[in-house]
């Protein structure tokens, strides 16, 4: 088992990485002091896989809990089911001590931490992510939050789970394009932080896409290393944190312009990426070979580089409404020098920025 | 005018008490490093008598904002108008950095503080109360929420405002049963902290009720500086931040049992402490004659002492419902020896509770 720690001062806790946490899981809930009564939420593509193994587990230490199911799938992450939850909590009788689990992908630890934040105003929250993405990403900082009809994710809180446990096994039950997705993030932290881990994914490509055991431990647990020293340096993104959006303006101006549908988070992100280092190189931040090393990991991993169907001119006036961007500010996180390092600006011309889009649709 | 520091480390932030507030606030803002644009959350009633003043002043400062309105009461403090502030945000272009300020009394200032928790994830949160029970409760502390149709306040977080800024001359136009019920929290500081607090409110009665300024000034002042101290110890309510509580446990019991509509917060938790005050007589806490001074100081500030039309039985049921139960335990906040000293106690015998409550109907 690996255990990566994120340090948070007084809202440190743990990642459990392995294949087999039952122990682990009890160990944890026994020590807890939770209330004798919780709840799981997931949704309906991973509850009737894992709902019932979990909650075993759970009521093995001692604690009486339900598996609440939500629709799996962006759509779900709205304020009604973030209601619907709260709803079930309270008829459940649910205190302040009762954990409350988000056993599943993005969308499920998204909105069930958001609903353990604002349930009498906060209750343990404990992350099970079950895709390759949720694992290396969301599960892990803290970012809680619903969807509005008008923009993702804003409405919710920076809210620390008291520890994640992840079965890699779990993974195998992945759709394929749902392992390129998680890769799309995991690419980022290489680009972002350290040049020999995305030496190591250029290296490993193989046994990477075909999950050999050892490669996905290591790449799951030095993503969420990289993102635990990140996020244990700036918990509520102040300043070093938003090295994180690297890929991420471009991303999600791409997942608006396709509705959200088209593309999922990774292969946004990816196609983001590729936007970001072009903007890079352009700067005269980076010579053409960092940029073709980027590009070609992409491709390797089955990753979208060029956004279908998206024009220039919608994709530009949607990174305004970014939640990054102050006062009209867009900040564009680019690769300075070298992959391992980047840098923040928020002053990149208007050009270059269409011209980089251009390249990118 | 009186500043009254509430130390948080670094959430810490200041309560300006005074009659003329105006520079103070233009000072405050120009020194806050906020976005140019920003909203004012105010209510049917307090809007149209004081919403232009505040929007001015804070135009003054170089920040456009706009009043956004909701009906005055308790029935607005829901999810529903939750997200149409949400909304207006999103629609008014506001980012991270834009101030919300929470104009008027604890309705307002509960939902307008949650709205500034989540609203992408938590933006600058300024309260202005204009109520006396906002003002020496609800605006301090950092406790916002809206309410649920099966409780109150079960959903919301714990946020601090930026600054709370108390315009003293404001109280001028409250109704007279709004004072009264300010009066009730009051009277509540003197017992859980401070017998000559308590001592004073019995001497000063006469000008206390009729607002005279130097006496306004004082009560306020030391009733935030109370509640500054003892949240200082606990902003997230672990321990000693329950003393607070003091009288709400039957408070809310009475407020539910009422639907919500016979007695306002401040009545119903005058009963809740006699109640409470009942509790520690009969267990020997406290003597009669520290029983009558509680009873006599809520009579005097014309508080009710008996929850009409309420039944022991119903009474009883509903306070298994309060947040501040943990696994079936009710945590009664009792006086311990005399006025200013509590103790928290989570074994109080069922037929005690009943015998106080029937005292009480």
């Amino acid at each position: 088992m690996n255990i990566v720690p994120v340090d948070l001062g007084e809202n440190s806790y743990n990642i459990f990485i392995a294949r087999d946490l039952e122990k682990k899981l009890v160990e944890f809930c026994n020590k807890a002091h939770f209330s004798h009564r919780g709840i799981i939420i997931t949704d309906t593509n991973v509850g009737p896989l894992y709902g019932d193994r979990l909650k075993k587990i759970v009521n093995d230490s001692g604690i009486t809990v339900e598996a609440f199911q939500i629709p799996a799938g962006e759509g779900s992450k709205k304020l009604v089911f973030f209601e619907k939850i709260i709803t079930r909590c309270i008829e459940m009788g649910l205190d302040r001590r009762s954990p409350m689990f988000a056993l599943g992908g993005g969308v499920v630890g998204d909105i069930a931490g958001f609903a353990a934040a604002s349930y009498m105003r906060g209750v343990p929250f404990i992350q099970v992510p079950t895709s390759l993405l949720a694992q290396v990403d969301s599960s892990v900082g803290g970012k809680v939050a619903v969807n509005h009809p008008l923009g993702k994710n804003l409405i919710g809180a920076f809210y620390q789970p008291q520890a994640v446990f992840m079965n890699l096994d779990w993974l195998k039950t992945l759709p394929e394009r749902e392992i390129y997705t998680g890769l799309g993030e995991i690419i980022k932290y290489g680009i972002i932080y350290d040049k020999n881990f995305f030496s190591y994914l250029e290296d490993n490509s193989e046994s990477i896409l075909s999950l050999n055991n050892e490669a996905v431990e290591y790449i799951t647990s030095r993503s969420c290393e990289i993102k635990a020293a990140v996020v244990g340096s700036d918990e509520r993104e102040a300043g070093l944190r938003a090295i994180l959006n690297f890929g991420h303006t471009m991303g999600h101006s791409v997942e608006k312009n396709t509705g959200y549908a088209r593309y999922n988070h990774g292969e946004a992100v990816a196609i983001g990426m590729i936007c970001a280092a072009y903007i890079s190189m352009e700067l005269g931040l980076i010579g053409e070979n960092v940029f073709t090393r980027v590009e070609s990991l992409i491709k390797k991993f089955h990753l979208p580089i060029k956004a279908e169907d998206c024009d220039v001119e919608s994709l530009y006036s949607a990174i305004f409404h970014d939640k990054k961007t102050v006062d009209g500010r867009v900040k564009w996180i680019l690769i300075d020098g070298d992959i391992g390092q980047v840098t923040i600006k928020d002053n990149v011309p208007e050009e270059v920025v269409r011209k980089a889009m251009k390249y990118c649709i």
